[in-house]
């Protein structure tokens, strides 16, 4: 979930704060800031989840130390790194065992599943919210959000939108614990980094971004960063059959530009077709092809311009 | 400040989290993590400050900011490390543009005069609160709690107490902004982490911590983490005397106990005087010899024990 445009502004306070440093490849604003030392590069990146803002209150404790990381392998994921270190610092509003026992379970299973060390923990006392630190090792060139090219194709991976729609179910007392739902529901309780998938865009992919603000937003952070315009194709973001069953029983609207999803949007060039198939095929994850990349600036549907504020998470909060 | 002691209860949770790394040289338990990449050692930290429990509302936004890194390379100078890399997390529950400059200058300025590159940041809505990760180059031999043996001596630098008088001074209006007081005052308003004088006892210490509980938990943790016994001298505790000053103006009591002092304390084996002395002298810092290790457990003062309670923060906040 994003936050107001305000930020932004603010952000810009913080993109160039202390020392200049030869060893900083990449600073500020990609998933992950790129630093080297010893000859080897390394993916840094912190994110901080606030209790009723990035998470519902009501999830379960398993669920939200399994998110904090998360977000955190998706933003290593998106740099084609291998994550390696996390450190984790929980505020807490009083102490209660059992939430925080159920907390390191959710956290520390998915944190051996992805061969990562948590090395540093600490808990302070405050309004719930966690913030966590994770360190990958970068492969030789960095999946950033600056390198398409006119010409690339745009992909995805799994189905963005449905984790927004996971989050309907989850907020619906009448759905969700309805079998029919769970799996839609599973998409944005139990979101899948998609770590295997980035290590093998590595080499491949000539630019990549983790869709968290929602795709076509995301898409629009790389067209951005490098200085080209994105052409999506709507007839390849047609919603899935479970979504498409959702949004008729709750008679919401999901379009494919929700957030919270924790998948990969990449551009390649169409001559590396069969080397992006193979490495979604060696990650077993799911990848489309939905646009492709021009000389231009700015995010189109089928060559049409979309509407202002429709890019983003705050199009669909209303 | 420190937290409620069932706090360590939690702790526990949260020490053995993840995979088993062989690249991991000491996790949880210390002023910072050690991990190795490529034959490099680096030291990882990440510390969370909550408003209204680790500094009071009305501390400018510019000492907020600097706080926030002050806290980390005080760890860091613990580990005997040079600091390199900051990643920012800022929570915020509104947007303030003079607020966030404010701490943006602060934390920018000490960090560069650090050298520290600020490589990533990012802002989200919420209580306020503000995470910052540190990464660090660790020396040849770390300086770690465990290390201290029977015989060693105990050293302090600066003068611990005197950043809770200093907070004293703020919390009164009537004298915060009286000339008197502002050296007081600023002790704890503006902390000098200890990042030279930690450098320079790379190789000389056997043990170190930073000041943050207070000097007699501190010194506790050391005895506990290297199995030793530490007994302080009172008479080399003996309050400054504008800290004296203090205590008779306000009526307060202040013992050397106070926490929030970001000093550091130390132990180096008796053999070792004169070259603590002349890193104490390379790095402008003044550092006083308050006490030796012997085979046993616990803190004692001359000779005496503490009554129980007396060892940390907790003590002083009623």
């Amino acid at each position: 979930m994003a936050e107001p445009s305000e930020f932004a502004l603010i952000r810009h306070y913080l993109s160039h704060l202390g020392a200049n440093r030869d060893d900083v490849t990449l600073g500020v604003g990609d998933d992950a800031a790129v630093v080297t030392t010893s000859g080897q590069s390394l993916l840094m990146a912190l994110d901080t989840l606030v209790d009723g803002v990035h998470f519902p209150s009501d999830l379960p404790a398993y669920w939200i130390g399994y998110r904090a990381l998360a977000v955190n392998l998706s933003d290593i994921a998106a740099m084609g790194g291998e994550p390696l270190w996390a450190l984790l610092s929980l505020t807490l509003p009083h102490v209660d065992e059992d939430w925080v026992a159920g907390f390191a379970d959710g956290l520390g299973t998915l944190a051996a599943r992805h061969g990562v060390a948590v090395i540093g923990g600490d808990v302070t006392r405050g309004p719930l919210s966690i913030s966590l630190q994770i360190t990958g090792r970068a492969p030789a060139t960095p999946l950033r959000r600056d390198g398409a090219r006119a010409g690339d194709r745009v992909w995805v991976s799994g189905r963005p939108g449905e984790a927004m729609a996971g989050l309907g179910v989850w907020q619906s007392p009448a759905h969700r614990d309805q079998p029919r739902w769970a799996g839609l529901r599973r998409t944005f309780v139990a979101p899948r980094p998609r770590v295997a998938l980035g290590r093998a865009l590595a080499g491949i992919a000539t630019a990549a971004i983790d869709i968290s603000d929602g795709l076509v937003a995301d898409a629009g952070h790389i067209a951005d960063s490098s200085g080209v315009a994105i052409d999506l194709a709507s007839a390849s973001l047609r919603p899935s059959a479970r979504l498409r069953r959702w949004v008729g029983e709750a008679a919401t609207v999901v379009p494919p530009a929700g957030g919270d999803d924790y998948e990969l949007c990449f551009t390649a060039p169409a001559s590396a077709d069969t080397r992006v198939a193979a490495a979604a095929r060696r990650s077993r994850t799911p990848v489309r092809c939905i646009g492709s990349v021009d000389v231009g600036t700015g995010v189109t549907f089928d060559g049409r311009s979309i509407a202002d504020g429709a890019g983003g998470y705050r199009h669909f909060q209303d």
